[in-house]
C-alpha cells in the first residue's frame, strides 16, 4: 500500500458509519500569547479589592466542619451566622501552595490531560435538565439520552474529557441516580469523567466505582489523580455545605477540584464588570485557600463563568460581549496566582441555528485566548445551559476542531515558502498540478466535519441541508458506529456488585 | 422627562419602523494587543523570501504604460514578456513612502474614517453576482437588489462604509452600469463608497460625481480624500492592466488604494501557508512599490486575502483555520511595512445557517485581533463572496456590534468594584434592586439587535423564529424606515446631467 493509499483507507475507516473522518484526539497547547483585557495595575486593582471584600465583608461557609477548621486557623468565624472574615495574607498563603500545572490520567492512557500552563482541553456539557435532537425534539433527559450523549463524547475526538453530567436522567431516583451515571461512565467512555460533588457521598461513590475500574486501591488513585469535579458558590459570598463537603472529599482523596463562582452581573454579582470580576476572584479565592487548607499542595482549578443578565427579562445571557471580556479578565487573574483556568463554551440560543454559533465562537475564542487549561461545556450546551442538544454537540465539535488547528503554528522555513513551486507555475499559472502541491495536499489544510464547501448547486442537488440538518446525521452516524472501550468483566462484575450495595443502602436510609 | 425616560424614548425611535435598536455608528480601535501568530524571525523569513520572489521571479504587469515607469526607475523590464524585476532595495524604498495612517472623509462628516494605527472599520459586502432573502431565494442582481442593499448598508450602524457593489445590477448594461451605481451611493448612502477601479475611466468617472457631490474640484478632493478603491492581482504574480490604469487613476486623484492579492493557497499560491504568505507579501510590495513610483506618498493599504481550497473539490474555503492564521500574519506583515492593512469577513456556506456564522466568526476575530484597519465583505457576504444575503447582512451587523462592544476597555475603579452593593446585598441576596444596579442598568451590557435570550417557552409563543427569521424581519423593517440622506437638488441635477451625458459617450464608442 502506497503512503497515500494508506492515509485514504484511515480516513476512510475514521469516518466509519457515514460520519466525515475527524481530527484524532491530541493533547492540545496554545502556542499564543493570551489576550490581555486588563493592564496590569487593573489586575492588581481586582485583587486587592477582591481581598478587601473577603477582609471587611466575609463569606457565608454553611459548613459546621469549615467553620471549625477556619477557626482553628485563626480566622474570624461567626458560628451562629455561619460566617467567616479571611486575613488577606492568610489567603495569598494558603493559595501559593496550590500546583501552578498537574495531570489528570484517563483509563485510557492516550487520553491523559494536562491542567497549567498553555494546555488546552475541552470537556462535554455538564447539568443540562433536558436534551434536544431533531427527530425527538425538546424533552426532559432520560437515561438513554444521557447514556447516548456519553456515548457521542466519547466518539468525538475534539474533547478531550466527557461532561459532568451531559444530561441529568431525570427518569432515575435522584439519591442513586449518581451511581448509574457513573458505571455508565465506566463502561460508555475512557476518557476523564466528573463525580457529582453535592455532598461526600457521592464523591465517595465515585472514588470507589474508579478503584474497581482500574484497579487501583485510594492512595494509588491519590497518587495518579483520575477523576475531576466543579463547585460553584452560592453567589454572592456564600458556599453551601454539600458543595463544601464534595469539595473536601474530592481532595481529601487527592482528586483535582474546579472551584466556579457563578457570578451573573445584576443578579448574584455588580452590574458592573469590575464589580463582577471581583467578586468572582474573593469567592474563589476564599474556597481555594480553605481547600488548601484542608490539604495543602492539592490541585484546583480557578473557574470563571462571569457573564450577564438581560436587564429588560432577567434572563442569563451568554457569549456576550461583556462574557468574552470578562473570560479573558479571568484568565488574567488565575494567572496572578499561578493557578489553572477553567472557562466554559456558552450561548443562549433555544435553537441550533446562526446565534448559537456566533455566541459559542464568541465562548470559544474568548477561552482560548484567555489560556483556559479546562473549556467547559465545550460541546452540546443550548439555552444558557437548560438543554444538552445532540446536534449542537457536533456543531461544536467542529468549532473545537477548527480552534485546535488555528493553535497548530505556521511553519516556515526553505520548502514551506515553496519560491521553486511560485518558479515552476509561473506567472498567471495554478498550483493544483504543481509538485509542490502533490506532495503535500492530502494533509494541507483543515478538513471539516460539519461544514459543506461544494457550489451551491452539488449542495441543493445533496438535499440543501443545513449545517443543523448535516450535524443530525453526523451525530446518528457516530452513535451507529459507537463501540465502548474495553473493560475486564471482572471488574464490571464488581462494579455492579458495589452498585447493587450502595442502592440497597441507600433506599433502607430512605 | 426623567433621564431614565428619555434614554427610552431614544431607544424606541432607534428602533422604529419595527427594527431593534442598534448601537450607534462610532469610530473603533482596538485596544488589545494583536495576536501573532508569526514569530519576529519568522516575519522577516517571509519578508525576505518575497524580496527573493521579486527580484529571482518577478511579476508580470500587463500596462505598457506601467512598463515604461518601471523601465525608466532603472528596473529589469521585459516589454515583449510584459514582466518585471524588482531590486529588493528599490522595493523598499518606495514602500517606504507609504503613510502609515490617513484619514477618509465621509459626505456626513460624522462617517469619516481613519485607516492605520489601531483603527478598525467595517464595509459592506463587495462583488457578488447574486443576492438571496428569504422571500426571494437566490437570483442574480438587479439594480433594485443593489439599491436596497445599499440603503440597508446605510441603515447598519455598524457598517462604517458601505461595500464597494454589493451586489451586480446585471439589469443594466454593463458598459455603463458604473454609472448608475454612482448615483445610487451619492443619493442613497452618506457613508465612504467605492468607485471601481477596473479601467481609468471608471475611477474618473467617480471622481467626477464626487466632485459634483460635494462642491470640491478634484485638488480639493484630492486634499481630502472621500473614496477608497480595492485592485486584486491575477495571482500568482501577474497584475492586469486595466487594474493597474484603475489603481493609478486612484491615486493620481489622491484617493486612497487598497491592493490585495488573491492568494487562495494550492491554487493561485503554493499549498502552503508560508508560501502563500510569501506570494501574497511580494505581490503585495510590488504593486503597492510601483504606486509610490507614480504617487510618492499615496495612500495604500495592504490586502491580505489568503485562504485555501479544499483539494477535493478544488472549491474555495474561506474562515478556515489556515483563513484566521493567514489574517493574523498579514496583519504582521502589514505592521512590517508600517502599512494600513484590509483583511474580510468570509464564509463559504450555502445558507445563513450555523456554518455561515462560524465562519463568519472565525474571520471576525482573525480581522480585528490581526489589527486590520479594514475589514471589507463585513457584512452580507454568503457562498464564498457568489451571494449577497440580505439575512446574512443583519446578522453579521450584530456579530460586528458585539465586537465593537468587546473592543470597548473595562472599567475598573472604585465605583465599578463596588464593594459597597456587595455590603448592601450581603451574602446570597439579589443585585437586582441595589442601588448600584438601578443607577447603571439600562447602559450596562450590550443590546442585541437579533440575539433573542427569552427562554424556551417565550420564544416558543413568539414564533419560535431562528435567528435568520429574525434577521429577515429586521432587514425588512429597516429598509422600511429607511430615509435618503440630504442631497441639494442642484448637485442631484448636475450629477444626472454627468450621468446622461456619460451615457450617451459610452454608446456612441460602443
Amino acid at each position: 500500500m502506497t503512503r497515500l493509499t494508506a492515509r485514504r483507507a484511515a480516513r476512510r475507516s475514521a469516518g466509519s458509519g457515514g460520519a466525515p473522518p475527524q481530527a484524532p484526539w491530541r493533547p492540545l497547547r496554545n502556542p499564543y500569547r493570551p489576550i490581555d483585557v486588563l493592564s496590569a495595575d487593573q489586575v492588581e486593582f481586582i485583587h486587592e479589592s477582591s481581598l478587601d471584600v473577603l477582609e471587611r465583608l466575609g463569606m457565608d461557609f454553611w459548613s459546621p466542619a469549615a467553620l471549625d477548621r477556619l477557626a482553628r486557623a485563626g480566622l474570624a468565624v461567626d458560628r451562629a451566622g455561619q460566617h467567616v472574615r479571611f486575613d488577606r495574607h492568610w489567603i495569598m498563603e494558603q493559595v501559593a501552595k496550590a500546583p501552578p500545572e498537574f495531570t489528570i490520567r484517563a483509563r485510557h492512557a492516550g487520553r491523559s490531560i494536562v491542567l497549567g500552563g498553555n494546555h488546552v482541553n475541552f470537556s462535554g456539557v455538564g447539568g443540562p435538565p433536558n436534551c434536544s435532537d431533531l427527530d425527538g425534539g425538546r424533552r426532559p433527559g432520560s437515561f438513554k439520552d444521557f447514556c447516548d450523549l456519553v456515548r457521542l463524547e466519547q466518539s468525538l475526538n475534539a474533547l478531550h474529557l466527557v461532561g459532568s453530567q451531559p444530561v441529568a436522567p431525570i427518569d432515575l431516583p435522584a439519591e442513586m441516580r449518581h451511581l448509574d451515571v457513573y458505571r455508565a461512565f465506566v463502561t460508555l467512555t475512557d476518557k476523564i469523567w466528573s463525580p457529582s460533588a453535592l455532598g461526600r457521598e457521592r464523591i465517595d461513590d465515585g472514588i470507589e466505582m474508579m478503584c474497581l475500574a482500574t484497579g487501583l486501591d485510594r492512595p494509588g488513585l491519590a497518587a495518579t489523580p483520575m477523576l475531576i469535579a466543579n463547585i460553584n458558590t452560592n453567589s454572592p459570598l456564600r458556599v453551601d455545605g454539600p458543595m463544601l463537603d464534595g469539595a473536601v472529599a474530592m481532595v481529601e482523596a487527592g482528586q483535582p477540584l474546579i472551584v466556579t463562582p457563578f457570578t451573573l452581573a445584576g443578579a448574584m454579582s455588580p452590574v458592573s464588570l469590575a464589580g463582577a470580576l471581583t467578586q468572582q476572584n474573593a469567592e474563589a479565592l476564599a474556597v481555594i485557600a480553605y481547600l488548601q487548607l484542608v490539604k495543602p499542595g492539592a490541585p484546583v482549578i480557578y473557574g470563571g463563568f462571569t457573564s450577564n443578565v438581560d436587564m429588560r427579562s432577567g434572563a442569563p445571557a451568554f457569549g456576550t460581549p461583556e462574557y468574552a471580556r470578562a473570560t479573558l479578565a479571568g484568565g488574567q487573574m488565575a494567572r496572578r496566582y499561578r493557578l489553572p483556568y477553567r472557562s466554559s463554551n456558552t450561548n443562549a440560543a433555544n435553537t441550533v441555528d446562526a446565534q448559537a454559533a456566533y455566541e459559542s465562537e464568541m465562548s470559544i475564542w474568548a477561552a482560548v485566548m484567555g489560556h483556559a487549561n479546562l473549556v467547559y461545556h465545550a460541546t452540546g450546551w443550548l439555552e444558557g445551559g437548560l438543554v444538552a442538544s445532540f446536534e449542537k454537540m457536533v456543531i461544536d465539535a467542529e468549532m473545537l476542531q477548527m480552534m485546535a488547528a488555528f493553535l497548530e503554528p505556521i511553519v516556515v522555513d526553505r520548502e514551506s515558502v515553496a519560491i521553486d513551486a511560485m518558479e515552476e507555475v509561473g506567472p498567471g499559472g495554478h498550483f493544483f498540478g504543481a509538485a509542490h502541491t502533490m506532495a503535500r495536499y492530502e494533509t494541507a489544510f483543515y478538513q471539516p466535519l460539519v461544514s459543506d464547501w461544494r457550489n451551491f448547486q452539488s449542495w441543493q442537488e445533496a438535499g440543501a441541508r443545513s449545517a443543523t440538518e448535516r450535524a443530525h446525521a453526523i451525530a446518528k452516524a457516530l452513535l451507529k458506529a459507537y463501540e465502548p472501550p474495553p473493560l475486564d468483566p471482572a471488574r464490571l462484575e464488581a462494579i455492579d456488585a458495589f452498585v447493587a450495595r450502595r442502592k440497597g443502602e441507600i433506599a433502607k436510609a430512605a
